[in-house]
């Protein structure tokens, strides 16, 4: 066993993932405004010591947890490239309880980063860029050209932010859902219509 | 003139419109997270006892802000509902200098709506739902079936909402602009192809 080899490295190790997971989890609970080191201290039942120790800057924690939050948001892991019908699977994952904790966070990360936090807005951008890159590979592998695929891919990633901000902050199940529905059924008919598609 | 009838009346109204106009400024310039009646006071050049007889509470000051700025952002002032080309409109004032600070302040009060703040989500709520509604109402002009122009109106609107974040925080212009782009011309193409409207 691995714990064996360097248990002293490894409870390190545990114990600062568990701080980021359990900072994470305030986070996702009240926003970044009210995240202060001795607050996340509190909840995580550590001393602001501890904290300082691992992290030692609030802004270090607070980019920790943006990456592990905008990794998660708007993706599925271990959602395959092939996936038949990758669209819907992550508006599922998304509009669920934990996606809509999710998602508010990342809307207060933009917000943040917008206004100038450059470290944030760097984690930010990056992860949109991969994100469109990953839909954009898997138009392409259903057959979409090359040149429209990273078009499509920036307005349908687009347009699912947009309707996950519509749908948590109207609460509109029915208008949002139906869009949602409305528009992966336009990009079908587009697809279809590509050459050799055809039935 | 007005001002003879009650100048005093009217003053006051003025001094008010001046401070929300100020107060907006300072907000589009710093985002919510750091207005305070205080620093307002300082910034507008009044005392603070003065914004707090106008204003009440910080509240007050931000419902009013955000009033402001929801029905500037992503809107045309007198934009006709027949205009030929009403979404490049949008699109063309959203992603200016102007529009962009809009934006910015839109995603902060985003942020602050969906981590709780009653009256904020309420606004948001109202001004996404009325924008939605004038869109579904433009499609409809255009020869759109009713029961398909809330669906498209409001995904387009999630889109442009998506672009535009998109566009600020990565600051790629080609790959955005090359997306709303795509996008339109793919409404346009499917409002064409509406039964009726067959060249």
């Amino acid at each position: 066993m691995t714990e064996r080899v360097d248990g002293r490295k490894l409870r390190y190790v545990h114990r600062r993932g568990e701080m980021l997971r359990a900072a994470t989890e305030h986070a996702l609970d009240h926003g970044l405004e009210d995240l202060t080191l001795r607050k996340v201290a509190q909840a995580v039942g550590v001393s602001h010591a501890t904290l300082v120790h691992h992290f030692t800057t609030k802004e270090q924690l607070i980019t920790e947890i943006v990456e592990g939050v905008l990794a998660e948001t708007l993706a599925v892991p271990d959602l395959p490239l092939d996936h038949p019908d990758p669209l819907r699977e992550v508006w599922r994952r998304a509009t669920g309880a934990e996606g809509r904790r999710h998602i508010k966070l990342f809307a207060a990360i933009i917000a943040q980063a917008v206004y100038g936090d450059p470290v944030l807005r760097k984690a930010v951008a990056s992860s949109m860029r991969q994100r469109t890159q990953l839909i954009a590979d898997g138009l392409v592998l259903r057959g979409c050209p090359r040149t429209s695929a990273q078009p499509i891919a920036t307005s349908v990633l687009a347009a699912v932010r947009g309707l996950l901000v519509d749908l948590i902050t109207t609460g509109d199940e029915e208008r949002v859902n139906a869009a949602f529905e409305d528009a992966v059924t336009e990009l079908e008919r587009r697809l279809a219509e590509l050459p050799g598609q055809g039935a």
